[in-house]
């Protein structure tokens, strides 16, 4: 039977995927309520009354994403958590499908860190919730090494965020030129290096 | 004595300047050939005279960056060639200086990046020049390579790549959180073990 509940959550499901289409092929800017609202078959008023404003859908749309990718990484631990080196390459395969759509979610996450560029509001919306994912993939990093046995000589932050900033960086190549960057490639050659290079046996 | 040639090099260079501050303000599709044009100080005719499009005053800075840091890169080279790390560090606090303010540098490189991905053309027209840029540091690192009698193990257009994609990742992190991550700080501490870890004495 379908309850309000899940009938709303059913809202905000195609009210998200919509937007996620509008977006890539307007941009953030270019993309109104309306744009989204006609995309997913939906009056203002169901928007509205699920986002206060188009920022929040889009930080409600990374938040789905994180929360899927780090259910997905979880889900590999109990297996894998004493083989840093494969869990780290699963992971990053994981990275490259957790969003739908590789050029859709690289345009709207890059367009939306643009737009808190210029705006400390959105600024501040985004890194906390960017914090938060960064501090749950710290934790992983974290149990991983201890259950292990490995010592890291640099902090495990900072390790996640240059992951972060790899793949970010290399998304961009691979999308601008996917014959000669097939997506991941930089991170699955290079980040193992970096992995090797800081961990050591306790 | 001012030439017509020496006249209309500064006029393109002050172009360039206005329109650098013109697209941090109001976004590369924000900004119109008018507001550039004000803001340098000229006529939508100077503009016309210097560049065919916005899309080519764009490749035009990226052109004038590139240059500016691949001179600098060079004038290291005859004291620091046969010392890769060192060299590399140098390089790394070039990237960061290349250009005049880090912020507006992003923003106009980021936006064209997803404008290139939502039009061929100008995809092409970037993709050739960032195709240049990595071809000739490719050949510094082939040159600094072959002078410290080292080899890796990976192309060295690759590791020019990495080191793209972390640069340009991390920038993103430095701009959102400038206290949290200090501009260069992801490429200081992880490009030189990389590094090490791809090379060996030949």
């Amino acid at each position: 039977m379908e309850t309000p509940k899940r009938r709303r959550s059913a809202t905000r499901a195609r009210l998200l995927e919509g937007a996620l289409e509008v977006f890539a092929e307007r941009g953030f800017h270019g993309a109104s309520v309306e744009d989204i609202c006609d995309r997913a078959g939906f009056t203002r008023g169901a928007f509205y009354s699920n986002f206060a404003s188009k920022d929040e859908l889009v930080l409600a749309l990374f938040q789905a994403t994180t929360d899927r990718l780090l259910e997905q990484i979880a889900a590999l631990l109990p297996d894998l958590a004493n083989q840093p080196g494969t869990l780290l390459d699963a992971v990053l395969g994981l990275l490259d499908e957790a969003a739908p759509d590789q050029r859709q979610w690289h345009l709207i996450s890059t367009e939306f860190t643009l737009h808190a560029l210029r705006h400390p509001e959105a600024a501040a919306a985004l890194n906390l919730q960017r914090a938060m994912f960064r501090d749950q993939l710290t934790r992983l990093v974290e149990e991983i090494t201890r259950a292990s046995g490995l010592q890291m000589s640099v902090p495990p932050q900072q390790f996640v965020r240059l992951v972060i900033a790899v793949h970010e960086g290399a998304r961009a190549q691979s999308l601008l030129e996917p014959d000669l960057v097939p997506a991941g490639s930089l991170e699955h050659t290079f980040l193992p290096l970096v992995l090797d290079a800081v961990s050591s046996r306790t």
